[in-house]
């Protein structure tokens, strides 16, 4: 992994990539887990609660775990790693305790945390602006180039992150259209530039009440991005992608694959889940 | 959840949201309900219509249960609850008891209640004209606020009432369309509320015989609404949707999902069908 | 039951209902059914031919079996009654019968046969003008209300008749296309009923040699119509769909769902079949 | 069926129909066979070739099986016969063996080979031009009906032939396309002729080393057309249909379902390959 | 198999075809294999194992296998080979191995390695002009001869090679779109042709750390190409497509398949994850 990928062309949005993300979505076999009697239920609780623990406490990266409402699921599974040999590994480690003999795959998804380059830019340009520094100003290019350091170490803070605290989760993965006649792919950038920046400062709005994780699977799964809201509230899930449905962006060029609405769980809860008595 | 969403923008509908609801709709294994003793059998249909008793005789919200006819389902359970944590432990709650091993997942659907202010406004003005208030009038502005304070009372017996107790149900989501040349959020605002102005006068034509549960779901399930008609007459089902595919927010803007016909049945009578005996 | 719908809109085509049509379309899980002995194999297929016996000697409405050809299915049953109620009772009590356990879900459909007005009045004035009659004459609104009653008696044989009794049938549901710029129900009404003309004169055509039955499913199951042909040929099938393939009705507005073609089996046959002897 | 459909409209292509086909595709549960002693692996493995045997030595019509790769089958039987009702009869004689226990349904379709009257005409007047005969000549009338019946006796070896001997198989499913703007059925008859004809004269320069067996299913199954390619060498199938998706026919109006690839296998064959044996 | 395919139409690009290949994808059954003791999973595994090496020590030709990441699928085996029948030889020994009980099948596809004479064409030219010949000069004919036939050699490297080594893999099937304005198969051949140029430009960017394996499947399978990535760092799979998504082939025309993301396995890892312990 000596080489790095030639330079995107000059229409190709410039991004950032930080951890690998999978979601990992099961149904229970609640039937069989009702067979076990009560001692051996308990163990394979215990032990499912076990891995999820350890998978958390890896010493970069994270793991997570919420219970899916309605029937598309009822556990997820959302690890950050930084390569995708560690996911496998998290995936054929969790085929190996008996916890995985009750789990009925129902959903799952390979993508990868991105930060795009313009967004950066456009930060850093917003920040000299604030201080007053204009392109013409003296200062102007170790100003610049020092914004965008700044700006470069908050993307860390998000390319290399935890998986948000919040207590609701809202995941769905999605495309940019494609059509015959609306076409993403094929609008100049600067029309593209314009639109995710009304895209963004809808978001932006909501920025103190829900924290977006977005990555992108081009290459790596079927849809073009993966997208996470994380919020105290999941009514504010609906607010915030029901008014972006109606800013370009999204009116015109967004399609999106299933949505799945989960509520966090730690490790300790999956084990009462599991075992089959009431989360208090 | 001390921190309520921002206000979307000018172009956005405002909603105001009650419940929460969980469309839960299962198969039946009915060859091995047969193989139980009839003993055993009658203990899973009184422990079935039980969970359903307690579930609807919960302090705020409801639930009921319906035969579905056709394959697409042989029992759906519906229930309206505050959050979605309610709902969760419902799931789950049904988990726990004997019948679950029976069931076989068919279709499921999160969403919430929801009321559009724009209906509200409108409602209200009209009543002022009829009491001959117009905008000039020097009681305007307190009339004005005397009949939204009015409405809005109205409006929480729609958010967060009883599962309306009609014997038939016709349930299915739907969006608006997004095509390439017709789309309905690229639409201005003033002609979406026209034709959503003509929609709802074909809906109140039917008002007396059929209630509506309008339920919103971007962000929360794979449609954008969910859509309740109770009757007790299953041919005004056909009547009213048909006559509205003509009207041009349903000719040009509707996408259908599944539709599901579904008949009230009582914890009782869910007893009654689970131990295998005719509902008289 | 007391409330009749309101009249629909000046652009919406009125139609008068019957009996409501439940298709019901089974595998047969063969290799279960050779486990058995003998004499419980022979149980289980008398014990359904029993049911269907039964079922088809209703005072009111019918129920008939088929082979389906392809994996598409094994059986379809098919029961016309007058309620919902009625059919929701029949998919129970098969359930109630052994027969079942070795019956897997293969498709299923929920309908009502329906005839539109337009057709009635517009054989009525046919007739007149065959007997000399123009709007002009004296008698024209007596003989007008005569031939409309006279329409309606006939209409009812239509509404409430039984199972044609033709060796084959082609089932299939469809939609009228509501495409961004084709779209039935943005067309005027008069084009609407012109093409429909010309698809009905092609029916016409083929009425000795076909039965069908067309029931609307709107708000009902996931198509706006069923479509069942019988006729002792099937090649007619392919002949009379091909041919309305080219008329406008169809070649721009319809989309179809899935084709099943079956032969009708008595509940003797449906016997010997599931017995596993060769129908003679 | 004393009676025969009346003739088609003037823009509807007149067809003439011979056997009725079955393709019927199944994995195979190897599992479960491997579960079974020797001794009954193998019978079930002669009973299976027994069957196809016996199938395939009909006095009129044909069988044949093939080995499909990929995982989308593991055997397909294909099935020439005069009814659908010896066709029903054939998979019903399949479930009474014991090989059936092991055949899990993958893929099946009904259709009925065709042959178009504008093609017999079409190669009539190619001879009488041949011949030097124009319709100006005195013998024109005669010759052309000579040549006409002569068309109709080679025709008859195609609507009612045996499964063609070549080794390998290419079956798939197709539709012309009904689109908002691009409609074969809304085409002028001249131009859909004219585009069938360069269709035609790809396929005619591939007629030596593929044989093609089209077949219509409008009204029986879910497409419009089954086809079959027969060949010795699989990479002609790819060549064939490549070139062909340049021609206009194809490139604007064809919509392709699953394609099969599949391998000619014996009766001896199959009980070679359900026996666990390699095939020679 | 001693008849080539004709010559195709001026407008159909010429292609010269090589290995033919199986992707063939399988979940595994982890709850049945834990089921088995210590020294039967071990045998399992082992027997697996071998399987694969004596697949991939074939003379002409190449075995490889993959773990998948997500539930898409757990192994892929990947097979070049000489004809179909050995690809259906290579799948039913799959079957006669005990390792294959516990395999659920995942998906697969059928393709054959490709490459355009465009490409070569142009490739010789451009070293002719390299070279400082031009069609004028008198050597022309026999330097360009002289480079076709060198490049033929060069491309039988790449039509009849083992599978590339590198570590990952994305695999996706694809087609080219022929909408109702979009239609790759309506474009002039030059036109197609540019644009073909600007992909693989891109692609050459991209050669010395990806290595590209384009199979066509036209006639074999449902999309008309399957791709093949090969490289040491799976980012580079999102670089190199996310840039082809905004050149016109890709922008316009291409619609995609499922994506698969695989991590290489030996012989021995196989064994390794089969036996339910972590690869090291």
């Amino acid at each position: 992994m000596d080489q790095s990928p030639p330079e995107p062309g000059p229409d190709v949005p410039q991004t950032i990539e930080g951890y690998y993300l999978l979601h990992d979505i099961y149904n229970v076999d609640w039937a069989a887990l009702r067979r076990l009697s009560s001692a051996e239920r308990t163990r394979v609780a215990e032990e499912g609660a076990a891995w999820l623990r350890s998978s958390a406490a890896v010493d970069q990266g994270d793991s997570a775990a919420y219970s899916i409402i309605t029937q598309k699921g009822d556990l997820m599974f959302l690890h950050y790693r930084h390569t995708p040999d560690e996911l496998s590994a998290i995936e054929l480690s969790l085929k190996q305790i008996e916890l995985s003999d009750y789990l009925i795959p129902a959903y799952s998804y390979l993508s990868i945390i991105e930060v795009s380059l313009y967004e950066v830019m456009a930060i850093a340009m917003k920040r000299l602006a604030e201080r007053g520094i204009t392109p013409k100003s003296p200062e102007f290019a170790d100003a610049k180039e020092e914004e965008i350091s700044k700006q470069r170490k908050h993307m860390d803070d998000r390319l290399y992150r935890d998986v948000p605290a919040q207590k609701y989760i809202s995941f769905y993965p999605m495309n940019k259209k494609r059509g015959e006649t609306v076409n993403w792919y094929a609008m100049p950038l600067d029309e593209r530039r314009a639109m995710m920046r009304g895209h963004g400062s809808i978001g932006h709005k909501y920025h103190e009440i829900v924290t977006q994780v977005i990555s992108g699977s081009v290459g790596l799964d079927d849809w073009e991005w993966g997208v996470d809201l994380h919020s105290d509230d999941t009514l504010v899930f609906k607010k915030l992608i029901y008014e972006m449905r109606f800013d370009s962006a999204s009116a015109l060029f967004a399609e999106f694959g299933p949505f799945y609405t989960g509520i966090r769980r730690s490790a300790e809860e999956i084990g009462v889940i599991v075992a089959g008595r009431q989360v208090t």
